[in-house]
């Protein structure tokens, strides 16, 4: 096969560079993540959700009236179309949460004042747009597959305290608040992430960033991208509901051949520099909210794995707990993930349009011989 | 940034191999395609779309009975929930076709009896009931957004047939059914193009079939994929209505640095093998329909930019006119580049989930270095 380089296929393009980026740094040996070079360690100790945003958007810290004029933009977009609040009530009950999210993501196209236009300022549009948005959606589904009432947005709010006010009815308290401001930074980017690379590949094409959000929203599900920190929940709940031991159940994981979820990662080798904070975050609002008994699971868990595999929690092991110390459903657990996640979908597809591409990789064939002949079907 | 590559971003992973695959061979110097190693001239000229499925599925030519078994499951699929229905009808009339389609796709995640599982007879399952209900959906919408009543499906017919009378409300002829037959035989399956990429991506997670078709419709879209074909007579009409000398146009084209759509491929340095066949068709359909300017103006154009800029038409380009005169309009050429591209996405997932590993690149970092500090505020 001419034009196609003499290197076998590494599987899953494992260690190849796809594109250049200056969005998200990691380097996995040293266990360093940032964003636009500003350690996240930095940035989830001191900065806000919509901050970060314009970090990963606009490629550096706002000054004020830069942060506070997209505070209002983001404030302004938080309204859907009747429509969109029309699928979510329409989806029948047995639909799963992304389904439900990609359908609506996917279905916002049609509303979108700037669908044809790709432009660098339609796609900053659309980002501020969908991030509003996606907000929304997960917390309206939230209450609507419960029969309870949609709750009106507050403008007034920060993007996490009216997500939770949507999700949950009332305010939420400020620790709540910060909790939740905390983990949608830290999941925000992750530069070639599997739904953020699906996103890339897909506005590659010249489709634009609703397609690419769609294709995102449809990848983070898997279990091995976001679908990671529901399942590592209801581990959890699975061992609480049996009252088994939490060591003794996962020693039994393993000795199956069983993965943990939550744990390991291709980037890093050292600990997620996520799982840092979502660790300290997980105990305090457990020990706040007279919930320590996930954290405390938790804990365990990760000794034993750490011990016995060498591997390391990752970003969803402690943020399973804490969302659900949160008030979230373990189902919507990965949809709170894209929560988050759609500000680096977007950062990445503006740049991805700002210089484009298209993304399209060879096979290596190992099927029949060329020419394998055409038989007539009475001599098969 | 250790555990990556040291060469440089490979812009658009171009030459790259990113998987092992056993489905589809190509030879872009010698201008080969071939399924399962049987050449694309001979499934053009012998084969049925039904049996092309059963070959990308199955990896080998049905015996008579098996093809019987496969026509039969795929006409048992004929049927679309009345909320795919609604969907369609709910979408506003400013909607495109092809965001329509994406949407629809994935709501029919909702109602897939087959969704929680993605083990290998599962997918087959929705192998073949994506196939039927793409065709479905595509055609309804097609009459929806005119305000024509929804034509039921026939089971007795072939799926090229019952796509024609289901968009057009009369059975087709032998001719009509024939041609589309052959279009969706090419238009199969092309390895790793960018929306087959996009589904491999995203099935990689192991989410589900549905969501990797999501997002490979979402990426279907783009003009720099089969959006090309809906470019390309979209340009056709703008001559013939301008009543433009066809050279004239595309000379002028040329100076001002436009590309002309339908002309060129990444993987082709030859004729690609696909626009041979479509050629033909397209004079033939084109002359016994009464139509043939189309055809000739598609001849002048082709013979121009070969001759000033060495490009060949791709599969987009005389499958334009080939349309048109099937009574396709113009914004369903894309849709219906799916109702074809569904039987090798669904192939190409069902391999990618047949012996899985997570896609997931890295990007060669060229922001701000690490690290770049956080600075308050007050201080920006």
């Amino acid at each position: 096969m001419s034009s196609v380089t003499s290197t076998p296929a590494t599987k899953g393009l494992e260690g190849i560079v796809a594109t250049n980026s200056s969005i998200c740094y990691i380097d996995g040996d040293r266990g360093i993540l940032a964003y636009r070079g500003i350690d996240i360690h930095e940035l989830a100790d001191n900065s806000a959700f919509e901050e970060t945003c314009y970090l990963l958007w606009f490629g550096r810290l706002p000054k004020r009236d830069e942060l506070n004029s997209l505070r209002q933009r983001l404030a302004d977009e938080r309204h859907l179309d009747r429509a969109i609040i029309q699928l979510l009530r329409e989806a029948p009950k047995t639909a799963l949460p992304m389904d439900v999210l990609r359908t609506a993501v996917s279905a916002l196209a049609f509303y979108d004042p700037d669908l044809k236009s790709n432009d660098h300022e339609a796609n900053v549009r659309k980002a501020i747009r969908l991030t509003s948005q996606i907000g929304m959606i997960v917390a309206s589904y939230g209450r609507i597959r419960k029969g309870k009432p949609v709750v009106e947005p507050d403008k007034s709010l920060s993007h996490s305290a009216n997500f939770l006010l949507m999700l949950n009815g009332e305010k939420p308290s400020p620790t709540a608040e910060r909790a939740l401001d905390m983990a949608l930074i830290l999941h925000a980017d992750h530069e070639l992430n599997a739904s953020t690379f699906a996103a890339r590949v897909t506005a590659a094409t010249l489709a634009d960033m609703h397609a690419a959000v769609t294709a995102a929203v449809g990848a983070l599900k898997g279990a091995l991208h976001g679908g990671a920190n529901e399942a590592a929940f209801r581990l959890m709940e699975k061992i609480d509901h049996e009252k088994a031991d939490p060591v003794d159940y996962v020693r039994d994981m393993l000795a199956q051949k069983k993965k943990v979820p939550g744990f390991g990662h291709r980037v890093y080798t050292t600990e997620d520099p996520r799982a840092t904070h979502l660790r300290v975050m997980s105990r305090d609002l457990g020990r706040s909210s007279g919930q320590p008994k996930w954290y405390e699971m938790s804990e365990k868990i990760e000794k034993f794995v750490k011990a016995e595999k060498k591997l390391n929690p990752n970003v969803d092991f402690y943020s399973a707990s804490t969302y659900h110390v949160l008030g979230i459903d373990e189902d919507l657990f990965t949809p709170v993930f894209a929560v988050s996640r759609i500000s680096g979908w977007a950062a990445h597809v503006i740049e991805q349009l700002d210089d484009n591409r298209l993304i399209r990789p060879r096979a290596e064939y190992l099927g029949p011989e060329h020419p394998n002949r055409y038989v007539p079907i009475e001599k098969r």
